[in-house]
């Protein structure tokens, strides 16, 4: 095969962003960037891979078969970052120890994943998102939620749904059923799967009291407001899932202060994917589309991986299904034209180089032809190309 | 070795861009952006990785030892993209053949070699670049030179100098010194390395016309305005070099048309390190440091390996090559303090909320105190994160 013969092919699970689509990218990432910074977040960018062990220390199951691995000169295994969460926790241990806690910062960036592609997901995609270091309790907790939805709305989107759940209210009633690992690990993985049938098997076969069994039986289906959650809160026995629960219920109420709550309903059956969740955690839903745009929660644990404990917090948001969802929605803005095309007649360009300078000074676009043309040639290229207007220079 | 033990590190040749710099750089992009719309080119992303054979293709020599190679499940080979003139003629062949030509494009991305680091040039960095295809000619040529200087002139630069080549000069004078294809690779390789020593040793080796020697000796050393220009116009005897020259003459008096030409000065030992360039080529240089901040050229012929012969031009610049340059050159853009912190007595967070929440409407940057604390804590709370007012709700 002879190199001109090579017709190109971009790898499975990528794409091209062409300028429609990269100029919505850009205006909504910038949107976000300044709603980050106006809540006293500071961006952060990381290295696109990171050495696989310290993938692997903070997130074992984030960096599985899934993620895209090769070596460096000297034979270490490095590997395209599956999520930022780790590396940001890696950054605020490694070069941020002195700032003063709490520590909030932002990202806009690219991940990668080993998997098979989706409407909205591809093998790399793109994630805005935030981390709020050094902080436990509710009111960190409320602001992250709260600027979850902020970001949402700021990039255009109007109808959509904050899940809010807690691991812990899980982890409470199955302790309380005294589920063995191997069992409590088939039950979350249904749970995770919302596979209805298959939880109600396990249950079956194995001795939970009663009250037990019907709440992880319900678990999926256990969403709604303040009422589900208190008339849930009545049947609960243990204290892990009761705190849970008045956890949840006092996040909520500094949400209605922040006047989202509209936007916020609970779901008490959310499993995120990644086992580093200790505590609050969300999904947030739009119509016409599947999968969560959002997600976030309580991590407590993760930079104890790299030799400080501290509570952590904060959500990421797919940038594609975002843009996904806008368009969907019909919700996309309305992109405005190319701005001015400057044609010349033969020994004009010198004049039409002016021209063209002129017109940028003055705050507008312009492209300029770039041979010489008649004025119907020129007022055909300018329609073409979608400029709003042609000027002609002879 | 326990999970907890263990101390993370980034991998050769990639850095952590802490908040400072990230959002200097995301200023910088941004007006980069916004130059190059106003100038009538769009944005296109591409994926970050593509095909080795993608790459191989159109620049061998770009996708050598020095790429970063992994597989996909099929056991395709991939590559971390080495620069993006590859990939953004890859997308106009694949994606945008229907749009009106002269298709102008621009990107925003980061780029992979494995080499060793040095400053402002990582084994990851990023650039700023157009590509302007499918217009041959001075207009063209013209354009993107000028566009790179007023790049520059955008990121907050103010003394630089464009230094342009012509790759078609040296040909010319290589095919009259008939040069053999080793002899002529070394020739370039020591033009390259501006080893002049080296050169004059080369020379000295083969057959080669007085007149040509000299001034292939003398290469390194030919830079200057336009006197220099036709002084060196005078002494060429082989038409190649003397179109080459008089394209570069046509090429100045445009940008002198652009109001740039105090920025530009010719440099006739410019060979840029890939050998897809065809015609004219710059590269420029600030105070400072010691390598090209910016750098582009002609190459006509790199869309036709991917089956669409037609003529290109476009630069790149290195992001963090222009920011070093901004920092050593005391041009740094003063950021801004970071707003209002507010604190809170117990039972004040939603009032607390509420304060954060009017501020932020107001187009005001404001943090939240995350727990209670005294009016002596917050406001030194405040001043420990550079804030510039402590609000206190009580």
């Amino acid at each position: 095969m002879s190199r001109h013969d090579y017709i190109p092919q971009v790898p499975y699970g990528t794409k091209d962003i062409l300028p429609l689509d990269a100029a919505r990218k850009r205006d909504v990432e910038n949107d976000l960037a300044r709603l980050f910074l106006a809540w006293g977040y500071q961006e952060v960018i990381t290295p696109t891979f990171e050495y696989y062990e310290t993938l692997r220390a903070s997130a074992p199951e984030a960096a599985d078969d899934s993620s895209f691995r090769f070596f460096d000169r000297s034979g270490r295994m490095l590997a395209l970052r599956p999520d930022m969460t780790t590396p940001i926790a890696r950054v605020a241990v490694m070069r941020l120890k002195e700032s003063p806690l709490p520590l909030r910062l932002f990202y806009l960036a690219n991940v990668f994943r080993q998997e098979e592609a989706q409407a909205g997901r591809q093998c790399e995609f793109y994630q805005a998102g935030v981390e709020l270091l050094g902080a436990g309790g509710i009111a960190a907790d409320a602001e992250v939620v709260a600027l979850a939805v902020e970001s949402l709305l700021a990039a255009g989107l109007v109808d959509f749904q904050v899940c809010l759940g807690q691991v812990d209210f899980i982890s409470g009633i199955m302790a309380e059923a005294e589920l063995d690992a191997v069992l409590g690990h088939k039950v979350k993985r249904a749970l995770v799967e919302r596979n209805m049938v298959g939880l109600g098997e396990l249950l079956a076969e194995c001795r939970v009291e009663p009250g037990s069994r019907d709440l992880l039986q319900q678990l999926p289906m256990l969403h709604g407001k303040l009422d589900m959650l208190q008339s849930v809160r009545r049947r609960v026995k243990n204290e892990t899932s009761q705190a849970a629960l008045d956890n949840l219920a006092d996040i909520y109420q500094l949400l209605e202060k922040y006047g989202i709550d509209r936007h916020v309903m609970f779901d008490l059956g959310i499993i995120r994917d990644f086992d580093y969740y200790t505590g609050m955690v969300f999904e947030t839903y739009t119509a016409g589309l599947g999968y969560p745009i959002c997600g976030g929660g309580r991590y407590d644990r993760m930079a104890g991986f790299f030799g400080r404990e501290q509570p952590a917090t904060g959500f990421a948001l797919g940038i594609e299904r975002v843009l996904l969802a806008l368009e969907r929605q019909g919700l996309d803005t309305v992109r405005s034209a190319r701005g001015v095309y400057v044609g010349w007649a033969e020994g004009k360009l010198p004049q039409a180089i002016a021209a063209v300078k002129r017109l940028r000074d003055e705050g507008e676009t312009a492209e300029l032809g770039l041979q010489e043309q008649s004025r119907a040639t020129a007022e055909r290229e300018s329609k073409l190309r979608g400029c709003e207007r042609c000027l002609y220079i002879d």
